[in-house]
């Protein structure tokens, strides 16, 4: 289908590569420190947590912004990889946030979606959704596709 | 001039508002955990910094993306507060990030102005840069504008 | 549901609300000289399509990037003009669109969604097609809601 | 410096680069049909002009929001063309607009920047202005760049 990941790994090497993708995020110093836990990955949606802390909220005691922007960019851009074939990278080129409900705890849900994954550009998107299902955010991704 | 804030704190106000925000900034968990430092607030005009730890970088060694939003979305909120009249307020409705170089040691400063600040909307943009003064990103956010 | 509009026309005068918007829309010497057409309109989505002409083609051969701008622009507006209550308006304060597919023959279709109203700020998302229901672009909008 | 283009074409041959680059646009059949007039071309910098006439304006009766993001990727877009090596060309992947003041006669003058030039992905910003000098729009675009 048009909207669906153009470039995909091949079916038999998608387990392990879900796998080091797990690992690669879990083994980051930067997730652990930010709070973001990982809750699924498949080829092309990727969803990601965090459980609200206080030094999470801005001084309105709202989630700050930044930390909305730092979700959507890690479930959009892990979504692009996952549906990256092997041997191709990404780095991100702009991400657009908007901010639609405020939220003050409990844990905030971003899932992220390749919607197109070409040789030289991808695109993406993805939701942020609290507790009770509403829906805190939307994002939207550029990332340049790369060799290697 | 076109391009300046339409709307500012009173002359003899100022010392006292710009001094409030610094509290604010200050007194705030986010921003001790994250790690940012306010260095300057004029009316229209907010740098904030990052003295980049192991823990701001991405898997791939790079400061991650989430932090650059952040940087952006504080150093152009505060440049926005600074510049709306005592009785008013702002929330960040979007934000638009543009990653332009990598960064992987030092400080990265952030530099928000505001652009347009009307009665309901206003629009800040910001600048990132290293120590090197390499432009690291460039960031736009509208704000809603509200009373109180 | 937390992604619907918060704020519609009441039902008894929706279907008064939906014909003048479309009387508005058919009335206009931009959307006639634009070839825009106005296929549906129902609260919170509206559908505008373009049947392209060589005048539409960049110097490239393919539609210009600004018509589908304008496409995305007209049919996110008209959504959430669709969706507000009969004394508000609104205006344009932030369009993002991104371009995904080249298109160079056909009718282009621009769907548009209000995905939430509130008192102060709305947001909508919209999809362009060709003919063959590729996705050409993907934009989003960011609206002020005003009294009057 | 780090904000100006990285690739430029070699001076023995800017002159006939702008040439071509004029040439294109007044050879266009949309750029005829929506008024658009090439005021200047630098190398990284572009102006493009519109007067204002009774079918660019929106049923409220101001400039149409398709119009100022036509200006403004028709700027951006050339900026970034004048600055890419003779091998080189681009396509858009994403533009972004800011709509800051409401215009309804005169001229509106589109200036675009192209801010960053690089060997996959090219970056660049742009400002409307009306006769008064008042900043209509802000803008930025994200470019692929490919070889050919």
């Amino acid at each position: 289908m048009a909207d669906r990941p153009a470039a995909s790994p091949r079916d038999e090497d998608v387990d392990a590569a879900l796998a080091r993708l797990r690992q690669h995020v879990e083994a980051s110093a930067f997730h652990a420190w930010a709070g973001l836990e990982l809750v699924s990955v498949e080829v092309g949606t990727v969803e990601v947590a965090l459980a609200l802390q206080a030094e999470h909220l801005n001084p309105g005691g709202i989630l700050h912004g930044g930390l909305i922007a730092t979700l959507a960019d890690t479930a959009i851009g892990l979504a692009v990889r996952s549906a990256l074939p092997a041997d191709r990278t990404h780095v991100t080129a702009q991400l657009d946030v908007h901010f639609l409900e405020r939220v003050d705890h409990g844990t905030v849900r971003a899932t992220g979606r390749a919607v197109r994954v070409g040789g030289r550009m991808a695109y993406g998107e993805g939701d942020l959704r609290d507790d009770a299902g509403r829906l805190v955010a939307r994002a939207s991704g550029t990332f340049i596709v790369l060799p290697g």
